[in-house]
């Protein structure tokens, strides 16, 4: 299914040029990634600076992975194609746009695109970090990392990832929309305490729905905290969007850390594919 | 030189316990640590929430090292004398100040303290982190973590960096307070770039005066940036006050770390030394 405002794959107009890029942001300022009336979002800065240092009407942003209200990013990827007359090469075309955005924001490299390259669908696979402080609340980082008051078995919610890794139909986690399918693949979830005593959930999927990250570190801290047996988790997975649903983690705690691209060469093919399987079988 | 709002050393009142404990806040929405009229300050809040909890008139409590406007720390130490037969003990005075606190201030340690405690004077020395991101401005830490625009050699600060160990009137680097020695002893001073790209200064001395690591790390990076030899630190230093002013970093990057104490039975013998010395030739 594709969303009827982003542009349909490769296509890049005449006279234009596709711009590969990655951006930062702190998304406590930010109604999400996508467009929205009213509200301040990613997409909707990031369009108008375009627009501004181009010198053009709307020029429209596609991203790898849309993030929820809340969410950071370090590794966000997006394209856009602009007038290729006006494109001022790449340090300038950095320096222009950071200079520009505002301080919650930074393109963070950005170059023209290899052929065929399309942000969302040459995207291989997505990871994301969710971080736990299971402490004494810390205020310096608790923009960044989850203050959560009770201590967490991290034993536990590394045995409960297990029954998540793999393709499943994840509707438990995800909030439903009509006709969009709610079966990924969770290629990698790897859960540890660093030096710090923070949990890290370092999570990548071929996609994610929406609050699926959340919702699954959610189920794990239920686990984690003494609440739920590890096995519980493979029967809630099983039981899908019809049992009531787990805590959902707060935003906060959520940061997008990279996109997957096949190598230069395959991003057509991957292309296809990904169109093939999201407009059909899941 | 002892501040008149602080208690004089070690006397506690009779009936009265004294308790030590560390703090954690994020410095953004504080003019710094000291009471000031009409101002939050890191004691007015502390202060508020235990003559709450105390059900008494104001407490006076006592810091290791009063930190600047928008300074953040993890491991600031304090003192504070309560009512013996209100005190309700470690686990309960930690939960009950931290669900009072606001969000950017934490209290992550609570005990009775050993006798002879006293924060400022019991201490040997004071330890502060400064981190600068000298690559692609990041949002997510931009509350933490100076983002400097311009790429910073390492390898020329750390040679600067070795003039600064070591006992020195450090006038030059501090704003100055009259009757206030400027004399300061650099213990340590660890510049490194670690896995993420990020500088760390980890910088300790006996005590620091107002203003003095954010202008160390000002002078440092002026080197770094390719602006100075490292060898004009050493002159600027013996210039003292007299020189004009370097850049002083910004606040934001600043955290302080923690306090290092004498074992339990040097604490009376610490706090003569200290007075003394501050009474008379630094």
């Amino acid at each position: 299914m594709v969303l009827m405002d982003e542009p349909l794959g490769t296509d890049v107009p005449q006279g234009f040029i596709r711009l590969r890029g990655t951006i930062a942001y702190d998304g406590e300022k930010f109604a999400g990634w996508g467009m929205q009336p009213e509200r301040r979002t990613v997409q909707g800065d990031l369009e108008e600076v375009f627009a501004r240092l181009m010198r053009t009407d709307r020029l429209v942003i596609t991203c790898a992975g849309r993030t929820d209200a809340g969410v950071h990013s370090v590794g966000q990827v997006f394209h856009i194609d602009v007038p290729e007359d006006r494109y001022p090469g790449r340090k300038d075309m950095m320096f222009k746009l950071n200079a520009i955005l505002s301080e919650d924001l930074a393109v963070t490299d950005i170059d023209v695109a290899p052929d065929g390259f399309d942000a969302r669908f040459s995207a291989l696979s997505r990871s994301y970090r969710y971080l736990i402080n299971d402490g004494v609340r810390n205020p310096v980082t608790r923009r960044q990392i989850y203050n959560y008051g009770w201590a967490l078995d991290v034993a536990l919610m590394v045995e409960a990832g297990k029954y998540l890794l793999g393709l499943h139909d994840f509707s438990a986690f995800c909030k439903q929309k009509e006709f969009a399918t709610t079966i990924r693949e969770v290629q990698q979830l790897d859960i540890y305490r660093d030096d710090d005593g923070v949990i890290h959930f370092d999570i990548t999927a071929d996609a994610f729905c929406y609050s699926m990250v959340r919702a699954i570190v959610g189920a794990l801290v239920d686990i984690g905290a003494g609440r739920r047996e590890p096995s519980w988790i493979e029967t809630y997975l099983a039981g899908g969007a019809k049992v009531p649903a787990v805590f959902v983690a707060p935003a906060l705690g959520l940061t997008f850390m990279k996109v997957n691209y096949p190598s230069d060469d395959q991003l057509a093919a991957r292309i296809l594919e990904t169109k093939h399987s999201r407009d059909g079988s899941r």
